[in-house]
């Protein structure tokens, strides 16, 4: 069988850099491309990352149109600005694109409108905001095994979908009432260059909210699970840790509803799912249970007056949050079982 | 002046030590006697505590009531299982009693029934949860000032209560959409007795939500601002830090009003208050911003809607969690300033 | 291909478990027994660790022979007393078996003294003292082939032994001057049995050297690398991390020496060898890089004079330190490549 | 009694922003004035640090040296580079000073060179490299008092002067045979400048050593403790954790000794001293004992052979190693107790 052709744009970063590694490890794949954002010479990876001692001659590239069209897919580990201006090129070159950025996940203008977005071709970018697909194989597993673009969701984002989901389809949630979602973040969410909020100092033995009424992910849950925008409050905190997501979801059913049905509606959802974990009622996951793993966990507790009801669910931000999200959605394009690479 | 002669119950605990130091820096004090929960033998205070080495002869004593009578305050910083019993004895020996534990800080039957007191007189026991006083200053600074038995509050409920009261006095909460609080605590809250939940390995790198519907501190809350059980979601979170804890409320305003009208709730609520921070509108307290003080902070972000309002609150649990709380009674108890052996 | 049979007896302790998981997934290993130190009812292992669940209905048995008895090859996560009792008589029922603990790593008497030895058979004991094989495959591949009982290295023993056997075979280091071991190791190597040593608050923020002058692996280093009780120094501290080991050594050569030379004896010892990375000159590991996978990686910077050296090794204490070492002996036990089952 | 009038500029370091706090509660010095390195405007304090919420109208004012000269002793808590510029200038103007950067703390040439200083007036620099006092109370209490310019002593120079000092002094030691210090510094130490080195991601979970025969604060060390370069091995490390510092030596006595005499050199040598504790034989300070007070502590163990000593320090490197020292020395220099301020 041949191996399927693969690159990486912005390997140097966290979720670059892990899905570098899976893809290295990945059955069906070959050695990828690994290419920084700009042009300038090649470099070994283990010269960048002396943790890749060993690897071999493997090398960082510098950007080149040339190395790109060898590849059959492609990997945007990049900021959205870049992903918007490269996508529709690449698309073009016929590579079908996965992109872990902000930059296409969003259907509405008005949701589009927080990352003010300048493209060159208006026209161009409005059809591929329609034709991208989000990429939570769970919700959208057929059109992304056809799609030409798939939109990588937030970490954030795909934490809160994935608990959501179930219950908003079920339609036992009171959308009236409102949805209280209350996330905590690991450091490496927020990348890699160094900012004084990621300097050690400031992060340990810590614990902040940000970006209160104002984060960018919450217009993906509003599209994804149905909600409008003042239905959904959703505050992230940053977390003195490396790695994981920890969000509370807090929401009040139509009707008293017993446990063992609520457990039945997530059931039945993931029913088949290989990467989402459902807890039996009353049992909640925590973050150490999901993290270096693909998995999002999810488990409920359900007050005694059957309708407020308390969701949490935990992933790794690189993981089912980024990188492992990523190598899933390629398994599903391609039509392999979606825990290839990622056991 | 004479010095007020004290004596701690407890001493070896985290927030009874916390206390011992403060009390050995404390002007009015002095030094006090420090006393184990069981009949002992003495020993230095720096032989069970390094951190002391230089503290020159200070003892960490038996249990004994000849020397707690020589006592004009008794501070206990024990289980309240113990609490429950020693107090009524030392009361009835003229001791003025602070007690960190959750014994006496609960006006209602039904709010008590979590704690499962077994009470050798129960008249004696009735009484007493009559006439003690619930020890935020704050709240109740003339009570105190005259109580023979102060309820130090739990460290969750502190965090919550300075950041609802005001909202609540002012009547502008919608109570029936109900609160949301969310709260962050570091590991010393959960005591200095080693167990699974605070071995280091469990702990560090990980996040998770415990006592879900269940946690004590839920009673003291809804007794002090005045909601129904229904009205109030409480969720503790164990964070891997060693001290604070970070609350996010999430409530409705009954109207939409003003940010500013909103912070002038806070300030005119807090005015003349030493050990309340309040931040302006927008401006978010972080757990560092007090640990090691006896500040609790609060601030709030309105959203646009002018109703949906969530409101951080920051404090140290082991400082206005508890023992700065304790010492701060003490100085409302005496006449002193608030602020004496707290800077 | 048959697969081999195995069982892991400690199968909840830290080593125990990352052990149960390499079995898991190693291709020619068998689902493996897991089995509890003590008679009891079986369990399932997703209940015992959250971290499983989805692992189906794999089970957490309680100790019995009967069960033991259908392996071929006994993993002993275990205390070394336990270890000392149960494996004469593994042995007898004809099992091979890799002992984790520090129960047969002793060839000298007066090194075993520490552990405190109470063997009910002397001379069966004394037998296998001197037939056990030293399982560090770096060397001893050929005996630990052949073996019928592989005491596994120390996880402190394998960082300082990688480092300092090459220069030692080589004869270039001056052995009367002594050498000095600095090491630092992550909580998981204190075990899971909650203590206050192992107590978050005491752990966090925090660092602190023990057993000065007395850890129980410098005999294993000593025999192994053939230096004297009077010319080690080995200090191991206590790092607020989960898991990883760095050691620094401090030694010097006979003669002045260049760096490239040194190096040359590193690459020519660790030649084919897949766990050992050794750095270049000047460049020195850390512990991320090898943490979460079997690596012991070492460098080292020389000083001008040629004579000064220092040498810095890590590992991953639950890993090379522990199970992913026993994992490669397998391998070595079994003819299989020694990346088998730990990529 | 007129109070001292202060400056301090680089007041948003984290050493220097730690002075300001001292500073402002210390009994005998007027509010401070806390300038920028720059020219810019003034900003509230509380602006720059919300931990500052409540202290009033404190400002950081831009650089001027109007502002300077009405000041009586000046901080310089700024790159040494800086140090080396303006502090011959603030000489002539009349005013003491305190240096806490490395400008002026080394006697030797040789010494000076890996700082590579670039001075306007090489004559007026060389001066003040030799009047200029090594500001370590415990060493130099006598010249500091009558000093125009103190050099406070480096962080990790501190911990290890402290602990070898008497030992030297004692002339106990067999120098021949080397010292070695393995250090080991939170990353407050590595200054609040975002860096790679000081991500979050980067530091926790890790330990790695650095500047390996090439640290700054050797020749400091050499200086004042009378080693020759090749008589001391200093080793630094990066620990998880926002301060304090453990400093592991290694060294041989020249004569077999007993441990209480070992002690007695200390007890002697530290006699009267406020801030440097000595531990008993065979007790070693952990860093928690140390942070956030101005206390060196200071253990060893001694091996049976009366020879092989391991002595451990530990400190603050915001305090002891930099901050606290400089109040301390402030306090040497105008008379005033060495507590005073730093209880």
């Amino acid at each position: 069988m041949t191996k399927l052709k693969t690159a990486v744009i912005g390997a140097t970063g966290y979720a670059g850099f892990e899905l570098a590694r899976l893809l290295l490890r990945h059955p069906h794949v070959e050695t990828p491309v690994f290419l920084t954002r700009e042009e300038r010479d090649s470099k070994r990876l283990d010269e960048y990352f002396p943790h890749m001692t060993g690897s071999g001659d493997l090398k960082l590239e510098g950007f080149s149109w040339d190395r790109l069209k060898q590849a059959d897919l492609l990997f945007m580990a990049t900021p959205h600005e870049l992903s918007r201006v490269l996508i529709p090129e690449a698309l073009k070159h016929g590579l079908r694109v996965v992109d872990l950025s902000g930059a296409w996940r969003l259907k509405l203008a008005e949701n589009r409108a927080v990352y003010d977005f300048h493209d060159e071709n208006a026209e161009v970018a409005s059809t591929l905001d329609a034709s991208a697909v989000y990429g939570l194989p769970e919700l959208h597993r057929q059109e992304i095994a056809n799609a030409q673009l798939v939109a990588n969701p937030g970490c954030y984002a795909t934490s809160v979908i994935v608990a959501l989901a179930p219950l908003m389809k079920a339609g036992i949630v009171d959308v009236e009432h409102g949805v209280v979602c209350d996330a905590k973040s690991g450091v490496s969410g927020a990348g890699k260059t160094p900012t004084a909020k990621t300097h050690f100092v400031e992060v340990s033995d810590n614990l902040s909210a940000y970006n209160v009424f104002g984060h960018r992910h919450t217009g993906e849950i509003l599209e994804q699970v149905g909600l409008k925008a003042d239905q959904l409050i959703f505050t992230p905190h940053l977390l003195p840790i490396p790695r994981g997501i920890l969000s509370t979801m807090y929401l009040r059913l139509k009707q008293p509803t017993s446990a063992s049905v609520v457990e039945q509606v997530y059931r039945e959802f993931y029913k088949g799912a290989e990467w989402v974990r459902v807890f039996g009622a009353g049992k909640l996951p925590q973050i150490q249970f999901s993290v270096r793993t693909n998995y999002c966990d999810v488990g409920f507790v359900l007050a005694e007056d059957g309708k407020r009801l308390i969701v949490v669910s935990c992933l790794d931000n690189l993981m089912k949050g980024a990188a492992g999200q990523a190598l899933q959605n390629m398994n599903v394009m391609y039509g392999w079982s979606e825990r290839e690479g990622l056991n």
